[in-house]
């Protein structure tokens, strides 16, 4: 068994109106050192073993259902 | 300017609504190779640089804002 990341950001060019939230609140908790945040999804997929097949199928998945390709971008790798 | 990467995932003996909706899914739309799938959230905190100081403050924000201890487990990582 073998475990498959998946990371799904926003586009560097679109609004992240939850990225914000978080860094508009961090300055009225003390924190000061970070300068911009952005939010996205992780996804941990598991398959059964690791080959050209399966990484190709959570490549589709990825793109039809994990993320919007529209406004997001996705990494795919397997987890170390 | 340096990215740190905090990673919010489910702990292992939580249920995962979104994972399982994802999974679920999966079948539906023809692909049979996962076995299992998680959700969780992935942030890119921006910091002017990497020193012990701007990782403890990540990691106490990652503690306070980012995550729900109760439920989810964080990973703190500067980006490659």
């Amino acid at each position: 068994m073998a475990r498959v990341i998946v990371d799904v950001m926003p586009k560097p060019e679109i609004l992240d109106p939850q990225g914000k939230a978080v860094h508009g609140a961090l300055p009225r908790l003390g924190f000061t050192a970070v300068t911009d945040v952005r939010q996205g999804k992780r996804f941990e997929l598991e398959v059964p073993h690791v080959d050209d097949e399966s990484l190709a199928e959570v490549h589709r998945i990825a793109e039809t259902l994990l993320s919007n390709p529209v406004i997001e971008d996705f990494t795919v790798r397997v987890d170390a």
